[in-house]
């Protein structure tokens, strides 16, 4: 094997790549990345046998041939290289990187070693453009489960109906749920449940891409491709909780705010929560006051207050203060609605003011004091 | 205690004192802040025994008084809190916050409990601009030894000589001094060795300070004031070493180099140097190159390369890379001069090219190879 290419579009790409790359693995060929020729370009291909990663980048080849390297030492040497010319020749599992000023040899392990990363060859069950897709990625991935105990709601819930795609994880004490309206004729019914760690990969990738992403679908697996890298994950086998039925219907009580606002007198009142694992109250007065609270502990205790408009009666919910602030993080609207039923159903955020755009909603389950 | 101020000056003052604060001590009061009324003042206060601190604050002031409460939750409360004014108030141990929407109780403890920290009311042995002092600390105390085995070397040792103040810090492995020409007539003649993490603490508070800085000694004290703020430590009993021995006089082999040029070939070099302990080898060709090699390795091997100007003959020496990089991270100068003379004696950095001043060298002992 032996190459030229730049040093932006290698480093740019081992970056990407890199963050699969299982450092801890038993099996050392997995802390490697692929390097193989093909055609005109570079593909770079890295796995932690549940997540892969194919990149293929423009390079000048000469010889074909592909080899695996470290992936850590390689990707942090080749972002210390100063931009332009970078050349890569590959002989007897070492690989010799030639800049202007700068000569290294790294030892590879064959490529035959590495696992197949398998591609997906149907047509693709949908197009996407890029940034919808990770908007509405980092506003529903945040409530699946970090744990794997039920391992459906360690994932993101994708299906379509009629001509609307539905995006939805919960972890069983929030959940979000996306829906993104698809352009042109009805499109191609499908459902999947991908893992929630695949997703935030897909969001990183996605980072600031133009253009469409590609969902492709087969037995148990899912990839997505971006222009020229292609992520490729196992599917969650299993089936989606009905989630429908504990969304509330109507609002006993319900108030608008400025989400910023929201956010800082429910952290400022979370200070005084740990101790009580971060439970706070909001108490909603019907004469256009909401309240977050901490009751007294060793520590002390916080009313935090803000003026609003309140439809309804009087109210009040207990909730953990991170589910709320993580709910009004992911909001994109300046303004937010709050809707609650009593104290033992859960509360509804969702966009509210001029202009927002009523395709989304974040359900907090209420703690039970 | 009752009083009102503005967050952005209770928020900035705790900010600085917050540092100090020891959260892991068998004392509880020692997590805590003193609040207490000076006049027209409030005095924030917080020490670990070893480093304290008083910073005062201009407040309106209804009634003196004072109380201690848990520094990191108050720091975190404030500096949430909206600009503006903060009422403080302080009833049977407990302070109350009142900002408009917020009020808070934090329960505290009596400030009779909260160790005394010293003031020293001598006249100052040293008036420095802030500026200058801050400069001059970041270049010297990176190479102040991490480990209290010698206890001299964990400190600085600042004197002053005819019209100059020396700033000093060995960890034996490598040695920077800053001189610093004072003006006016002959400076009072004084010695201390003070810890470096008081150092590192002084060049957090001299942040963007502008004005003086004055410096008091006492038995066994140092004190730095900066306007409204002070900062007390304990010094460091003993006698520096005779340094001056180990700094040699010529060199065999020197070049000149862009500092940001060694830094880089030097930092791609230590990336192969894992397994040796980071030793590198800088390669001086009297033609004109200089290499840094990394030997080869499991990993892999380096040569990294530069052009530069060479006074002398050719020339090596094996060196601990990030040693190295350290000091190139402190050089002001855009260029710097490399100094060895053969690879058993210490090299020498100073800063060099157009408008390089003459003040300052890092010294890197060798690695015997």
């Amino acid at each position: 094997m032996k190459l030229s290419l730049t040093q932006e579009n290698l480093s740019r790409a081992l970056g990407s790549v890199g963050r699969v790359v299982s450092s801890r693995s038993s099996l050392p060929v997995l802390s490697n990345v692929l390097l193989a020729t093909d055609g005109n370009r570079l593909r770079l291909s890295a796995t932690n046998l549940e997540i892969g990663i194919n990149y293929w980048i423009g390079s000048k080849v000469e010889s074909q041939g592909s080899l695996t390297v470290p992936a850590r030492l390689f990707s942090e040497f080749v972002s210390n290289l100063p931009h332009g010319a970078i050349e890569l020749a590959a002989t007897d599992n070492v690989l010799t990187v030639k800049s202007p000023h700068y000569e290294s040899k790294i030892n590879g392990i064959a490529a035959d070693e590495f696992p197949l990363i398998p591609t997906i060859s149907n047509d693709p069950v949908l197009t996407l453009d890029a940034g919808i897709m990770k908007e509405a990625l980092v506003q529903v991935v945040i409530a699946a489960s970090a744990d794997e105990a039920r391992p459906v709601l360690a994932g993101v819930y994708l299906y379509t109906e009629d001509n609307t795609l539905f995006l939805v994880a919960t972890d069983s004490y929030r959940l979000a749920e996306k829906r993104i309206e698809l352009p042109g004729d009805a499109p191609q019914a499908f459902s999947a449940i991908i893992p929630a760690r695949t997703m935030q990969e897909l969001v990183r990738l996605l980072g600031e891409a133009e253009g469409d992403v590609e969902v492709y679908l087969d037995e148990g697996q899912v990839m997505f491709r971006i222009a020229d890298v292609e992520l490729v994950s196992r599917l969650i086998e299993g089936q989606f909780p009905n989630y429908r039925q504990i969304i509330p219907e109507n609002a006993e009580t319900s108030f608008d705010i400025e989400t910023a606002e929201f956010s800082r007198i429910t952290k400022v009142a979370s200070l005084f929560a740990r101790e009580s694992a971060g439970s706070i109250k909001v108490d909603i007065r019907a004469e256009g006051e909401v309240s977050v609270v901490s009751s007294d502990s060793e520590v002390g205790g916080n009313t935090s207050k803000a003026e609003c408009e309140v439809s309804g009666d009087d109210g009040e919910i207990s909730l953990n203060a991170r589910y709320l602030t993580d709910a009004l993080g992911v909001m994109k609207s300046p303004v937010v609605t709050f809707a609650i039923s009593g104290k033992l159903n859960p509360c509804v955020l969702s966009p509210a003011g001029e202009n927002a755009s009523d395709d989304y909603i974040h359900i907090v389950m209420p703690l039970r004091t």
